[in-house]
């Protein structure tokens, strides 16, 4: 149960309302908004009517919360949450869909690194990526380079201007991470290590959180939750394919419905990386656009400027001229969908 | 393995490589198309070498065949399979993609069904779909009217022109089946009835085979291939999503990334139902787009004309309203698509 | 809702409840059991209480049925059905579990075929297995010998005394396999085939039904209905495993736990099948014997004269000498678990 | 590729060895056991054949590892690894499979969870699980009493003698919880966590590795290869479910087919958890013994004084009394299985 309060509502109100919440049981979280206060109340909704809270002095409105999820849900904030930049970009909120590329790993050849950042420039991305920390499924494969990669990453913002986006496997790195970049990513496999969760969740840049191989959409959306919880809201998705019983032809079953289905149950951006949701190089192009047709506020690909030398994920990221082909339909895609903004909203 | 005979290869050139085949364990199966003569060689490729057949006199090309579906392989068919109609409608090889709506289930209301047709041919669609025969989980659920509903169909292409698909599930009315439609339709349950895939395999009717919800795509095309190989060639294949762990907001994952593997992997063409692929109405246009910006040849979706009331699916179906709404959107993405079409190939 | 009326009640008091359930919208669904007569009312129970119906005269009980089956629910009946065969053997309610084993396909070779017999026998089995027609994957594939492999399952019941069970795959089929076999087997890509399920309804003999690879244990259920409901309620159900993402060691996930969870659920016995559940030889053994501890009522796994010469499934069939030492095994543990017959019943 | 050095090998024999490997591209680690010296060598097999380094002198055997995790491998070690404890219990290699129960979390109330143990004492369990630190979906769901938790564990041991095993979710705990218990679990969200992998590999305590719940077998054993690779090699395997398409009746599928296949392929022990594996109550006791005539080393099980006010999984919890009707049982069928050790080895 959420309970919105006037905008004329007095301290006073606000108290009553938290101390009769909490005398039928709630647990009451005070949020303060530019606009709006809101609390949500945690607890059983049955020994206390929205009837009685509603008549009290100062409350707006009293909404249920139907899912699990509270904070990520679209019941208590209808309209979609728009993440800003700095340098003026922005993620969400019917927003040109933004472009994030870069190879998987981070490698010592900061002219690689630097070919891909300027091909991204130059094809309109807004965000390198590159893994510096990265999470391996076995011991004996390539882990990153640490904090240098994050150096050459962050010598790539300053040569290009493109915001820079890492993933982050433990809490122990996250002040030297915040240090070099503008978006924390979360893993995968880290979708529920939720003492990851929590430390991210204190921190004031913006996660992408990525949807778990066999996560539920229930489950996603809580662990965005969990961020936001702790108190950072900026969270964008990010689905990246699920496991499935046929990995004969692609690594995963990229769930494009996902997108419009957390644009309906969510206020939260989301964004598709087409090169782990498929695993394979020529079904980034279709499902890139797949993903941005049904909805996405951004695409995510690895390129490489040499994939067949990547030390990891070659096989699903592209060369540098690939890309510039691509991206170019992929644009002119996202110009198609610009223009038909106009048209009239979707079907409930 | 595959030969294909130059075009001046003799009945005695032919007579000779199924021959030396037969001499090597193959079985051999010949195929005379309009240009091209090819022989299927099925067996142990490690006991006749290609060059040995490509000295051969009359042999064009021998290649070898990598998956274990042949006859459904763009190996052996590297253009796309074009299927055309009596009335000029075209499914396949980079055609307009067609639309195909209709109730899941045929009622007893004519009319009903006529409002449907109507608008569905207003919205320049080629097909009305409907079933008369139900496959039903629950021997307690609507099956149909039976051939009662193949006449309202037929009446329906009577007094619109639109082209009918209907679901076959028994062999044994097939000829009723022949007799009343243009496409005949085999259920998702039914992808590996392989005796029905048999009896279908003799039709001159095109058939649309829909991907069982647990199937592979690899079973998949050998579920088509059991079609051709027994003499039936107009195989339209339909993704309509598949089982996951996660049934919370959708029914089924819809597999978007199988249209554009199969348009590699095979020259059939391929449809995309978001109808059965999500069972949920807010999800048909997004996914429908999806499906097609992806390469489908085609939407197949339902619609009803009182979704509220209708004996099976309706929460998935699409109000006549809804159909028109949806559908001058999922035309106008179609429209910039084909515009699209002369832009460069796409990454291999 | 099912009515279980007294057994002294009148044709006329049985009447009276149909009437009155047809009146309230009701289908009413009449059997007459060798002691109860039973009417199962199909339809919206919030328009007629139970208790109304259980103040009519003739009434015994009225139970409500939870799950969407219903003559396959242990709410409708609660004790164990048990299948009887002319040679006394009982599959069922707490009887000593039965063994069922033979090749995959019947082959051209009766004496292969008969040496498994006969150690079958020795190894105190009740059943051969053996397909005559098979279902493929591939249209490439061996499909069985047909009517001729009926011939040699009825040659070695005869020189054997074993039961023959074989697999329908064609309604076309039903009368020729009656004739040969003692139980009809449907495949577990038939499982939804409902023509199917309906032709064997009408059957008299009984039906070992394979879960679908992708089916769940409520659709396993009514694929069972399907087949009661056609009149005939001699059915034993059989889990061979379902599609997981994991097919590195195994074919499938043998579902170990839906033998108890379906003895909860419904009446009709329950085999497993280790072979198809696992695709791997050296797991049989513990996977039987997983199944039998869980509750099984009977075993069915392949063997073949001569696996590595199989013309389908050898990897997963054992030879002869392998048979002996795991059934010594297998049987061990059977008489063990007898002897535990007499312990306190199972948590609820 | 693994070299075993003959137990006469000299310090300059093993370091020849090392710098051929060295040399060739590999990667060589240096394992000295108390009966043998083994070199891991971790690179591409195909640059130094294993005659060259069997002709080496103080080389014993080269042997191929197949999979791609080494030191897990049976390959690597063919006897079964053995834990042993303090006060003489024994996990794995043939000893009485062990028994673990108590509650999900642990609660304010010490006098519920000494119950408990104390019946569990009785029943002949050795371990007592209790959660002190738990990772929970929602952030709404209580998460555990910290150290509180690992206080009141601490105490039941001195109150009863049994070893303790905890949960640790963050490495940042590692010393804390080392202090208070006898076995560290990584739970199934957190088994490719590889900073905590990596943290308990640092640890001397004995780790219990939960299978993650879309974790294919492989990855599971390379998660324990992360454990083993930083140095402790007490690793104890836990299936307790995977995800499936089908949770109507049971919350996960529990893979009992994945503890002879983790037999087959790796000397580590293997426990079963038919309590998270299944979420129901009456499902324990048959996944229980299904799992032990499969071959698991241990069962865990959850245990709580009063199931129904559980803060968490009480649905799935034991209540005392049923416990110990259900390891009677339980303790009779492991007794069954010990005298059968002395039967023939299984099939390969």
């Amino acid at each position: 149960m959420i309970i919105i309060m006037e905008k004329t509502a007095t301290e006073g109100n606000i108290q009553s309302v938290i101390d009769i919440l909490q005398e039928h049981g709630f647990r009451a979280i005070l949020h303060r908004g530019a606009v709006h206060t809101v609390i949500d109340a945690l607890g059983d909704k049955t020994t206390l009517s929205t009837q009685r809270l509603e008549a009290m002095d100062g409350v707006g409105q009293v909404k249920l919360v139907r899912e699990p999820f509270r904070l990520a849900s679209r019941d208590r904030k209808s309209e979609d949450t728009v993440i800003e930049f700095e340098n003026g970009v922005k993620i969400g909120g019917g927003n040109r869909p933004v472009l994030m590329v870069g190879p998987c790993s981070v490698e010592e050849n900061y002219d690689g690194l630097l070919q891909v950042a300027v091909a991204a420039k130059e094809m309109g991305c807004q965000f390198l990526r590159g893994g510096a920390f990265k999470p391996r499924t076995s011991p004996y494969d390539f882990d990153g380079l640490g904090e240098r990669g994050l150096e050459l990453l962050a010598q790539a913002k300053k040569d290009t201007g493109l915001l820079i986006v890492t993933e982050l496997m433990d809490s122990a790195d996250l002040e030297l991470v915040e240090k070099y970049v503008d978006v924390i990513q979360i893993g995968a496999r880290n979708m529920q290590n939720f003492k990851l969760l929590k430390a991210v969740g204190h921190s004031n840049k913006p996660i992408i959180l990525k949807r778990g191989p066999a996560s539920t959409i229930r489950e996603f959306l809580l662990a965005a939750e969990h961020i936001m919880y702790n108190g950072n809201e900026k969270v964008i998705l990010c689905e990246r394919g699920i496991r499935s019983f046929d990995s004969d032809y692609t690594r995963n079953v990229l769930d494009i419905a996902a997108i419009p289905v957390i644009k309906k149950y969510s206020h939260l951006p989301i964004i598709v990386d087409p090169s782990h949701g498929t695993g394979q190089r020529y079904l980034i192009e279709p499902m890139a656009k797949a993903g941005l047709v049904a909805g996405a506020d951004g695409v995510m690909v690895e390129v490489h400027y040499n994939p067949s030398q990547a030390l990891s994920d070659g096989k699903q990221s592209l060369s540098i001229p690939q890309f510039k082909e691509v991206f170019s339909r992929i644009n002119n895609i996202i110009d198609v969908l610009h223009l038909e903004k106009t048209a009239p909203a979707p079907i409930e």
